[in-house]
């Protein structure tokens, strides 16, 4: 049986000390923006007004799509352990940006159709070799669904022992936008062509065939969009589940957590639908190309950090996304005041 | 007399090289969106298909406003010099976001009404103490613009002997969006209540009142926009004019320069004036809160990476800039390619 946690509230008395230093800071009131707000957030989920983001991570849970095999990708299934492999190699975008971010990595197989050796460095949470596909009935079972978020929570709670002062999300699955937009759909009543995209690189008639699929599939399993579980079951995914609990469990714990692209959107959205007190816990890092995250982002409430046109999921848009955060919280603890500096404010 | 120097064009066969090599990395082609396009840019702007921006520099010129005497800003002019010890002494924002970027960083007095102490840390390249009232007559001479070009140019080179792989530009000058408003207006031809914004803070009341000193400086002055130099001495300022120098000094060296905010992109758009040619070498930081800023940005041709809601100037949005630059340059040299990882490609 599912337990969710108990999520606390933000620290107002927090928020409101940040927001009066942000004041005496020797800059005009406002005058950095998102940064402001962001070290005020950070301050109010830490529940100090000297926030600290310095221990960082990022966890990228992989897993594969029994509807890959409709075509939905401009990739072989395959890709999904390559991929794995070559995050634990270090080889990958995810490992240049974690190493500059000076952030730790932890690779989580939640469901990928490749048995990974012992030793292998990626946390074996494996729920199945890949999910069924969804075009034919559900994607995996309830008690599947549910040992996804279970995994997930536990996860983050593992980290957050070791450590840990911010945490962002990843994923790697090949098929995976499929499922992303089919949770889109359900939860925020969007048609198909609105919230589906190209993934890793579809032409046009591959596009059209992906929606088809989707919307087959939903009708196929008509999933309950009151119920989070259902959804996650019938048209979700292992990563995606894991992500949902991964967000709850840092939530839970106070930990802000740092969204990526479109796939942990719609896990953020998932754990918000399960959880809604996560919300404010959540950042969201970039505006990805994929279409179909900005209708999960208004629904969740949260505008993106940033918009470079990424599309590569892995946790990228996350990791790069620490830098501006970690600037918020510098700013906001190093900054000279006014009184301290002797400057003048404002006549 | 003023001495342009050659621009080199940039290594279009380093840049080919550079977007061939993006499409070997373990990522579906063009999914790093502009982070790919700046790892091509640095490339050809370096001339090697393993480019390093690991030497990083902030400039932060300072000046003083005649004009600030017709109350265009919400602080009195006093803060320039306060702001510029609070520089030296590590206390703003520009210090906390540099050292957070292993940038080093260097203050220039390009016309402070205020003589700094000799061993203060402020570079001195001091032209006046302050510039005339525009709303009068011209701000400065034609020599004094001439100088003000000159000193920036010196002082890029000096940063570049001393060993510089990237430039970051900044300002400080109370006052200092009043002339960037009337340098946007000569050269875009926009009206002024288009390209005049609140600067620190300015209420409604206040914003029409600069407005209208702004229209009225123009009309006194009859700045000839095909006459850069003419431009910068009827209606600029010393640092805008130093910056405009620093930004064809890095050009001619080959060193990129990031354009900051409001005030950096007037100068950014004086240099591609005076020298077409530096433009490639060019990225701009963010988008400003001041509304001046995008007929600029659409005039040079170059969009910027972020948009932060920032309006502090400095040369903080170029220094937070550093970070996503340095992640483009980092991925094209460290990520693994389909080959060495043996993760198959695209179908």
């Amino acid at each position: 049986m599912l337990q969710i946690p108990i999520i606390p509230s933000l620290d107002t008395s927090a928020a409101k000390q940040a927001r009066l230093r942000q004041g005496q800071l020797t800059k005009p009131a406002g005058s950095l923006g998102r940064l402001e707000e962001l070290s005020i957030q950070i301050a109010a989920i830490q529940g100090t007004v000297r926030p600290d983001v310095s221990r960082k991570a990022v966890v990228v849970m992989a897993g594969d799509h029994g509807v890959a095999l409709e075509g939905v990708s401009a990739y072989p299934p395959e890709v999904t352990p390559q991929m794995v492999l070559n995050f634990v190699h270090g080889g990958a975008a995810i490992n240049v940006l974690a190493r500059q971010a000076n952030a730790h990595v932890s690779i989580v197989d939640m469901g990928v159709a490749y048995d990974f050796p012992p030793g292998s460095g990626v946390i074996d949470r494996k729920i199945a070799r890949g999910t069924q596909n969804m075009a034919k009935g559900p994607a995996m079972t309830w008690q599947q669904a549910e040992q996804a978020l279970t995994s997930g929570m536990e996860i983050a709670w593992q980290e957050i022992d070791r450590g840990l002062d911010i945490l962002a999300t990843g994923d790697m699955g090949i098929g995976n936008t499929t499922p992303s937009s089919a949770i889109a759909i359900v939860f925020t009543g969007e048609p198909a062509i609105r919230v589906t995209g190209r993934g890793t690189g579809l032409d046009d008639k591959g596009l059209a065939a992906k929606v088809a699929v989707i919307e087959h599939a939903i009708r196929v399993n008509q999933p309950d969009k009151n119920d989070p579980v259902d959804v996650l079951a019938k048209v979700g995914g292992f990563e995606i589940g894991g992500l949902a609990g991964l967000i709850i469990g840092a939530a839970s714990r106070r930990v802000p957590v740092v969204v990526d692209g479109f796939i942990s959107t719609a896990a953020a959205l998932l754990a918000v639908e399960l959880a809604p007190d996560v919300r404010p816990y959540l950042i969201a890092a970039h505006r990805s190309v994929e279409i179909g995250q900005r209708a999960m982002l208004e629904k969740i409430g949260i505008e993106p950090l940033m918009d470079l046109n990424l599309r590569l999921g892995e946790g990228t848009g996350a990791v790069l996304a620490f830098n501006l955060i970690e600037a918020a919280v510098l700013l906001l603890n190093e900054m000279a005041t006014f009184a301290d500096a002797g400057v003048s404010n404002k006549e």
